[in-house]
């Protein structure tokens, strides 16, 4: 038996490293839901006083939310979460905007697939045209690329605030300045204010560690959900700053402002504030606490390549402009759907490509984008049909992650590869 | 002191009578969600052992809810709600087939908002034409109605199981014969079978009190949700019958067998499936004992107008076809939402017309649809501009409703009509 194992003993540990994937409910939230549970479950439309005490507590909840974004109470709409929230802000400016011109949409080509399947669905069915603005190499979008991409019909550009498989933070503020400078310029020309290009961010994995203002970013349209902010699945936020020209995508009563028809989940709404609240309350120091963590893992994983190696890993994205519990690497040579599953058998929960995908086989957009042109591979004669590109490994840290998790997942990560390395070579 | 208040404190009761708006959750389910979610929380789509553990386990409570409306597994999407349910039936129809024929739909004059609304939005994009078949003035619809509304273009028909204002139940086998034979008739004239029109029921008030197999129904698309059914809010079904052509309204991942992009709510999921046993295993019991409960409660209030009005309200619907749990009536002269702001200050909280529909200030489609041609308002004449027709009280009792209830509920009517027929007299 390895020195390591005695250590570390097997299957005692469970190491869960995919927290862009999802993050546990914290229990603080849990108990507040719990305990409103309980006591509220009116119909806030209802007009008795059971559904005017919800009603109440919904808009307090909304007011709090508000103030978190800085923008006012009601902006904010409560939707089933991020993918509908992407959805609504995409279909939404479309189908309010289609009769009166041929809608144009930018995005960068590593959004997440709640944004580019709705424009690939946009463009089979004829509805609008797309540009897919290609980011770095590095992973960041060059704002001067979406400024070049802007035209007359462009009624929106929807770019990502962090990426969710390398965490790469997009420059919001810059491209928000040149979608202003463009509306200015054309509103001279013709002598009369713009309404569009609006800007649509879907904030999701940025709102652990970023400070989200959605006034300092520029932005009109914001999305994020509850369940990647160790709050309630099933609940997501659509920012929807007044004015925007957007129209609601499902239809019944007239909730949430006429934008998001249902009976409110108030119980889940909630827990999105309490978990809000919480993020809010610990992201600096958190960040910090992670970024050291990360950076030594990074360190410890240098070494395990340099001896299994004899080389080194590729870190996907800039390492700098980066959510700071995100690790994205290619180990080449070996299929990282193989890696996660080996991994897990030694109690480490890690992710390859993102989580949302997982299902269906495909290389990863994001990793193919930061990969162009074509990057030699070194090692594409050995394994058979296995391509560096194929795979990458992410390690998302959270929370509950601490310095001896991560040695733990080292020293796991050493024997998978020292075992696969052989069947590989 | 009246010698009623006597034998009931004011403030001491709160008499919840709007279980068809929501329903408390049951304890046992909500133990059920509060265990699991506090040890499972992983992505449902991650390949590490916490995801697979989670998949299999939506997979297990995907195939009971199944085997409960006697379906197959992969007929079963679990949706945000009925709201989106009714939504993705009526527009993922619509969208799918539009490239085909220009798409007509039937629907009855009393369905819920998520259903009517969607099919305003379609008329008035132009995207498909639609038939509202009016049902008779006992609020239920004639089949024979449905059949002469059939045409060659006629993708959809979509009828509610029961009414969520008055508890009618509609002939939902009838009707799928009538959709059953006109479809035969069709194939055998083309030579060929037919997919449409394809028959989808919103189940959502239903099913706490009607036996629902798809099968004998004869169904093709069916919608419920949990919040109820005496479970969580936020998660509701929509059954799509295999080879019924029909395509997703919201994009991003392939989860739900590609119907309904979006990380499962897994553990909202596990209460409704635990509603749902629960929900069957007592229905026949709980409705014997609701009827009972009605009945005696429409005796009563009989009594209790004929004292103040000396005469009799209406009983709005059938009172033969309608849910055990539903009493609607309409109150000449006085504007039922006092009636409900009154009795609420009472404890006693009822519903006038529609929650879903109540902020809008509208009269109830519903009360004016069983009350064509014009009932003639006897009281029209008194009261200033308060119809009649504006007025419906809704009482949707539930499982904690007990005869107390009932006698309590009687005496504060008793008291508030007292008080407000000297003002509108």
């Amino acid at each position: 038996m390895p020195k390591s194992n005695q250590k570390f003993k097997k299957k005692q540990y469970k190491i869960y490293l995919d927290h862009a994937s999802a993050t546990p409910i914290e229990s603080s939230v849990f108990l507040k839901m719990i305990k409103f549970s309980k006591e509220n479950f009116a119909n806030s439309s209802a007009i008795h006083n059971s559904g005017v005490k919800i009603k109440k507590i919904l808009e307090e909840i909304r007011k709090e939310v508000a103030e978190f974004l800085g923008s006012h109470s009601n902006e904010v709409i409560f939707t089933s979460g991020a993918t509908e929230s992407n959805n609504l802000a995409i279909l939404g400016v479309v189908n309010k905007n289609t009769q009166f011109i041929f809608p144009h949409i930018i995005v960068t080509n590593i959004e997440h697939a709640s944004v580019l399947e709705v424009c690939k669905y946009l463009e089979k069915t004829k509805k609008a045209e797309v540009t897919y603005v290609e980011v770095e190499n590095n992973g960041i979008v060059n704002p001067k690329k979406i400024r070049k991409a802007l035209k007359v019909n462009t009624i929106l550009v929807s770019v990502n605030y962090a990426n969710n498989e390398i965490g790469t933070i997009q420059p919001l503020r810059e491209i928000a300045k040149e979608i202003r400078h463009y509306k200015k310029k054309i509103s001279m020309k013709n002598s009369s204010s713009r309404l569009y290009p609006i800007f649509h961010t879907d904030a999701t994995q940025a709102i652990n560690y970023l400070p989200i203002s959605v006034e300092k970013l520029g932005i009109d349209l914001l999305s994020f959900n509850s369940a990647k902010i160790y709050g309630p699945k099933g609940v997501g936020v659509l920012y929807i700053k007044r004015n925007t020209s957007i129209q609601k995508i499902i239809f019944g009563g007239d909730q949430e402002f006429i934008f998001r028809p249902g009976t409110e989940n108030v119980a889940n709404i909630l827990g999105l504030k309490e978990a809000l609240v919480l993020t809010n309350k610990i992201r600096n120091k958190e960040s910090a606490r992670l970024i050291k963590l990360r950076n030594y893992f990074l360190k410890e994983l240098k070494k395990v390549s340099k001896t299994i190696f004899g080389g080194d890993f590729t870190i996907n994205g800039s390492l700098k402009n980066r959510l700071p519990n995100n690790i994205n690497i290619t180990i080449p040579k070996i299929p990282s759907d193989l890696l996660v599953i080996e991994l897990s058998a030694r109690g480490v929960e890690a992710s390859s490509k993102s989580a949302c995908k997982t299902g269906d086989n495909k290389a990863s957009h994001v990793i193919k984008a930061i990969n162009k042109p074509a990057r030699p591979h070194e090692n594409s004669g050995a394994g058979g049909n296995i391509k560096e590109i194929d795979g990458s490994l992410r390690f998302s840290l959270g929370r509950s992650t601490t310095k001896k998790d991560i040695d733990y997942t080292i020293q796991a990560l050493s024997k998978v590869l020292n075992k696969l390395k052989k069947w590989y070579d």
